[in-house]
């Protein structure tokens, strides 16, 4: 089995360029007849790659590329390229779409594995697998051609859509809904309590808040490695259709995950969080809870969110402001040494004229 | 299995308004024969759901609420309100309390399921349940009504306490203690290797300092989904009775967590933290080596501590101070660009009184 | 079966101080035929116990300690130590050493356990072990003396190495190698997809680019639990040798961490991180991507990098600066409020000077 499609160890299909062209809508330049054995960076490439070439920054390592083929920009010069290149609008999105022509898709066999547990009141579809060491509770839905992997744990009335995989010791805990075609990394936990209680003071213990809601996955959603999405303490935590988290993500009980939004590696969103449509939290970000981030939002890199995001705003810092004014008050920072020194020398110019001007 | 109690799918059972407002020292105002089938947040619930105001921020909410019946403060201006009301001290605290008697507390099977594998060494009681997947060592011990999820490892001479749940995927190594009501989420780690080494510059290695110490859960701790508590280098890393720990947190080596206090998600307590009774540290906090944070500390979300806490004392930022002196700093770094074209124009002013007062 | 080397809960070998300090080219200062049957910490430690004192700050936990020997730098001054100790270059470093002669190499039967899972076009070293609900699939080769815990996934054609051992419910995925003499914690997974997508503006969606390549994880690699090293996008992500890596550690596609590398608990590493040799990142460091931290280079707690560190750099803050400029800076910010005064009582001086100098 597999945890995500690879290529074949073995050998490939190569491909002539020209034809991986016309998949993007591409315009050769140079030799359309390179045959193209597989994708790679261009650092990583080597002959019978198709690289790519998606930001200027990268303009030494293009030239330096050992790939056949580069994807390049509509209006990028690239005079200087001894190889054959393809015009395209957008070569990273060209690079994704003929990257995947390359990949062998593996089909795990259906069926449940020896040494999967599979409780009778489930319903396993005929094209779906269950993979060893796997546990399926009573009232589970699996649904066509869906992979739970080794080690996976799927609760009561889990339901998990068609084409769906769990790659391997992933947790689904009860009452949770997984969509269609989403991919769950191992370690994801689906469905953990929300973190509520309650102080009691006078018996002096937190009362737990009991967590009867659920967690609803929309399709095409994909979690990374040993992210976590809690339950709603009541109603549902949402991730929306086509939205990606990153590893080791934080998302907390009863938030509202819109679609499309991206999620970078150890963010954290607290309680009832709302983010809108196509929102990007870079890696490490914090949201405090009970706030919105609009639609198209930007958040930079370990900020801090303690108010409200608007639509298309970008923010930064901890606690995070529009990030033009962080970063002014950022280089305004790094001048504070000199600003001192300039106000003590002031401060001694102004005595030194105070005296002069109290003296006769 | 469930993972957590939860409420029924199917009928669950209605209480008079006027007996659940009992339980809770509570005065109805309104109708009190109001019948109550559950309990909801103010913007999930519905008819025949119980909600609560705790804070003003929310009064919105609580006016547009569909639910039947509302827990409010005693002297909580509920005016408006066109739906019951019980007053009480603690709305938060009576919302935890009636919404236990809504959960449904399903009973797993005892006994060692099918597909778990138990070493004749360990000793289960007849009351407990290991399930499918589940792996317990050699002379572990598990007490009364404790359940072992899918997929858990217990090691060798671990003691699981009564009525603790490892829900699934869990890891307690060997030598590791946890109390009596403990829940811990899925992907928890307790007692890996605490992250010591000595570095050997002559043969250019890391050397391991063994971690043979271990960890020890008092009663009635949480701790939530993929959290990790490490194994102490010698001696114990101690996790209070009644603490409550989020997802993603890191406990370091031979910290020594105090009773009833809050670690919220992707908090990180570095080795040899020593944290005091009812401490809350926020979201992604850090705690830096050797630290004492005292009784009732509260810690701002990703702050990063690197000088001890007093007992009661609120800190801020990275590096933290007093909170006061942290929002001093902060709001005066937001006038930091103003300030600096002050100084410029004092510069010029000063300079223009200079020049006229060597005038003669 | 043990997560790691552990003292024996029973009788210990007890040996001579002399013997010990010959082991680390001690000199006994007191009585050498003490008898030492184990470590701890100066704090930990009771009598028979061997401590170690490596810091000035611990002066008074060294003269409380209840150890019957202590391990001290050449220079320090122990003259009020009452008990013996032994003279060392590296206290700290002869502690490690030493401790490792206390620890009892628990030995796990190698075989196939009842209810571990191996496809049959796996390779299983004789003196290997793999654990109950442990998967090994086809093409895996596990070497020799190699422990696969409980509830671990191992991929197809995955290598671990010699003496490596997988803790519990572990995850490598497919190809992904992994050296001799590592420890990967429970939770630890190798091998997830790279995060990595370009939208496609058109149709609405983030199109997934295939992780066709892999991970290696070179030998004498400690890997903290519930860490993540992912695939990368297409050639490998790299942890080179002797690095050691703690708990919650995020490490992106297509990382290359130069070998005896420190990560503390919960880096992240962003795509295409290079690390040098002997580099260590603090707790909570977040990287930026496609970026390169020299050799030696350190980074401080709770830093953000959005820039290359040179060689031998200590960096520090988010965004990262200069330790020292960055200390200064944040004396400076300090001092801020306070700075705004003094230019609020000059500007009042300088308008009274100006209303003076315009005076006839």
């Amino acid at each position: 089995m597999t945890a995500s499609p690879r290529q074949p160890p073995g050998a490939r299909a190569t491909r002539a360029l020209v034809e991986l062209a016309a998949l993007v809508d591409g315009v050769v330049v140079g030799d359309g007849s390179v045959l193209i054995s597989g994708v790679a960076g261009l650092e990583q490439a080597g002959p019978g790659h198709l690289s790519f070439y998606g930001n200027q920054k990268y303009k030494r390592q293009l030239l330096e590329s050992k790939a056949s083929a580069v994807l390049v920009g509509r209006d990028d010069d690239v005079s200087a390229l001894t190889v054959s290149s393809v015009r395209v609008a957008n070569p990273h999105l060209a690079f994704a779409r003929i990257a995947q022509e390359f990949v062998r898709q593996v089909r795990v066999p259906p069926g449940v594995a020896v040494g999967a547990f599979v409780h009778p009141g489930a319903t396993i579809d005929s094209t779906a697998s269950v993979l060893a060491g796997a546990t399926i509770s009573e009232g589970a839905v699996i649904k066509a051609r869906a992979v739970i992997g080794a080690g996976s744990f799927v609760g009561e009335r889990v339901v998990i859509g068609d084409d769906t995989r769990l790659v391997a010791n992933v947790s689904v805990l009860d009452d949770c809904l997984v969509g269609a075609r989403c991919l769950l990394h191992p370690g994801v936990v689906i469905g953990a309590d929300g973190f509520g209680f309650a102080f009691d003071g006078e018996q002096g213990q937190h009362v737990k808040i009991p967590q009867t809601g659920s967690v609803r996955i929309e399709d095409d959603v994909e979690i990374g490695a040993n992210s976590c999405v809690d339950r709603a303490t009541t109603g549902e935590t949402v991730v929306g259709h086509g939205s990606k988290i990153d590893n080791l993500v934080q998302v907390g009980h009863n938030s509202l995950i819109g679609p499309l939004s991206i999620l970078c590696a150890q963010v954290g969103l607290s309680g009832t969080s709302v983010l809108g449509t196509g929102v990007v939290l870079a890696g490490q970000v914090g949201i405090a809870g009970h706030l919105k981030v609009g639609d198209l939002a930007r958040v930079a890199a370990q900020s801090g969110v303690i108010s409200d995001v608007a639509d298309g705003a970008t923010v930064m810092g901890s606690p995070s402001l529009p990030h033009r004014e962080h970063l002014r008050i950022q280089a305004a920072s790094r001048l504070l040494p000199a600003l001192q020194k300039t106000l003590k020398a002031l401060t001694r110019r102004l005595e030194a004229l105070e005296q002069k001007s109290t003296k006769p």
